[in-house]
């Protein structure tokens, strides 16, 4: 019998719900806006809502033929993967300890797996993704913070506590800038797009920024990582180094996860990696220095660093914001609920 | 029927041999030198003909009716494990690219699976050490070196290339002590007994050491990390200081595998592992600060940190010389030839 899941990318600002077979193909596709605002229950009935008008049209479509194997519900924040509550969640004010697998679950009477979004992106992108042809995979999402995830033989590792992939926290610089976790130095501080602003208004303080700094007086949002990138890409010494930190960062925190790991495939996604151009050069030079074995020569393509037998292979995400949709469909696929510890 | 396997501690220095049944019991045991001044052919003749001693020995003991499920070899150095080749050691002169594997094979006529010794003394500490109550385990070896093994759901973890768990050298200091893999600040340039001798000559010259001056000046034989540790233990501030850096490095250290992969158990052996008592006060409290939301109590009995629902433990390896020789038995009783890609 022909087999889909529908996976859930619920955010603080997008709603978006999709259909997909079992081989990857999108069958049907809802985008909403998730009306925070109006609160928990309007969101949770928009859900619930468009969720079952696409099993309608699923099953309209296959004439009853297809069988829903589940609801995989990806959300920025905590989970406990156990009970399936939203431990909390800074993108959604109001749903702390909320047992969203619960009220879905009840509402539609199909399974529903909820999971961290960098999670789910991360199976998005290994299942369809730049790690397609990889069974292992470790993904960096650069966006406002610094997510992860990270695949092992194929399934989501999640760790003793739920907790694995927290990587944009792993340590780079121990004395370095103070992160909100309580350390500092912490990857995120050097490679999210927050720390792209950061250090390019540091470096407008310090006065070593010329151009830059004509901008510098301007909002985080006309000042973004995006016009810094643009800077740098036109030759601005001061935006070239601030993306140099990103990459250097970025090659020091993989390098301990070659070392450590071993991962064949490295995928670096969420906003802040279109910047690529940027760090990239300096990246691959930190990750040659910094990993052990595997730094020899160059991957003929320029993305990879080869190994002693097998290239390590650091690239861009290929699914942009749609991985987490796919990730969530294919998690709920797998209906993997506690592996990984 | 009754089943045991044979593991082999085949070092620079020492080849014991053991036959270990399922449930890790321990039925038989050999101890002998490895001649490496003798040559390779010698030391294989050796290892051969005492294993073989041992498989009639049990076949007399347990009248015929134990099956004998395969050898397991652990050695220091690189090794193919698809091909069973040893690629290099530098403690075996003369073994480079040696089909060990293959040579034992066609000698005895059992199947024989050749493994990392780091990785096989961590699979003896999941097994029957510090680790046996945990499916999943990082283990550091405070050695000449620092190396290392990670299980990951009941098996070793070997990674793409094999070379999982080199978890040595793992940056904690970006601009640190130099490498001889290239890096710098490597966890090996603090957390090693090598490691340890230097950062206390390097007070010596400085002139901040007062006692322990009066040794520095003998050799690595004399003045090497036991003697500083008893320093250390007496009160002696710079000793104690060395020891210190020791911990804060391995914090750091495991806070990153705490927050990438978040295991439940960290085992730390290895000779240097001796000096718990002086690095573990600041192990504790660097992976306090560092690891992303494990770190808000203490557990009660002082070796681990409390999580968020579980508890992490970091705790001293309880097998000592051992584990190697029970985890070589153990992978070949797991008959697990190429998993952990």
């Amino acid at each position: 019998m022909f087999s889909y899941a529908i996976g859930v990318d619920l955010g603080g600002t997008n709603l978006r719900i999709a259909a997909v077979d079992e081989g990857g193909k999108l069958l049907s596709k809802i985008a909403l806006g998730t009306n925070v605002k109006l609160g928990r229950e309007h969101v949770i009935d928009d859900l619930c809502r468009a969720t079952k008008a696409m099993t309608e049209e699923m099953r309209d479509k296959f004439q009853g033929t297809a069988e829903l194997r589940g609801i995989g519900v990806g959300v920025p924040g905590l989970i406990d993967i156990e009970s399936g509550r939203l431990v909390e969640s800074p993108n959604l004010p109001g749903w702390s300890d909320f047992d969203v697998k619960g009220e879905i679950e009840g509402r539609l009477g199909t399974a529903v797996i909820l999971e961290n979004d960098a999670n789910v992106a991360a199976l998005g992108e290994q299942w369809l993704g730049a790690g397609r042809n990889a069974e292992s995979m470790c993904m960096y999402t650069l966006g406002t913070g610094v997510g992860g995830g990270l695949i092992l033989d194929g399934k989501l590792w999640r760790g003793w506590n739920g907790m694995a992939g927290e990587i944009g926290h792993c340590n780079v610089y121990p004395d370095g800038h103070p992160c909100k976790c309580g350390s500092r130095g912490c990857l995120e501080q050097y490679a999210s797009a927050t720390a792209v602003v950061r250090m390019a208004r540091e470096a407008v303080v310090s006065g070593a920024a010329t151009e830059l700094s004509k901008l510098a007086g301007n909002s985080d949002q006309e000042f973004d990582s995006r016009v810094i990138y643009e800077f740098a890409m036109k030759g601005d010494q001061v935006a070239k180094s601030v993306f140099e930190r990103v990459g250097r960062a970025l090659g020091l925190a993989i390098g301990n996860m070659v070392n450590a790991i071993n991962f064949p495939v490295f995928v670096i996604g969420g906003g802040a990696s279109n910047a690529w151009d940027a760090f990239a050069p300096a990246l691959f030079d930190e990750l040659r220095r910094r990993s052990y074995i595997y730094a020899d020569t160059t991957a003929e393509d320029g993305t990879g660093i080869a190994g002693r037998k097998r290239t390590t292979v650091v690239t861009r995400a290929l699914l942009g914001g749609e991985g987490g949709l796919y990730g969530a469909a294919r998690l709920a696929m797998q209906g993997q609920t506690a592996p990984g510890k």
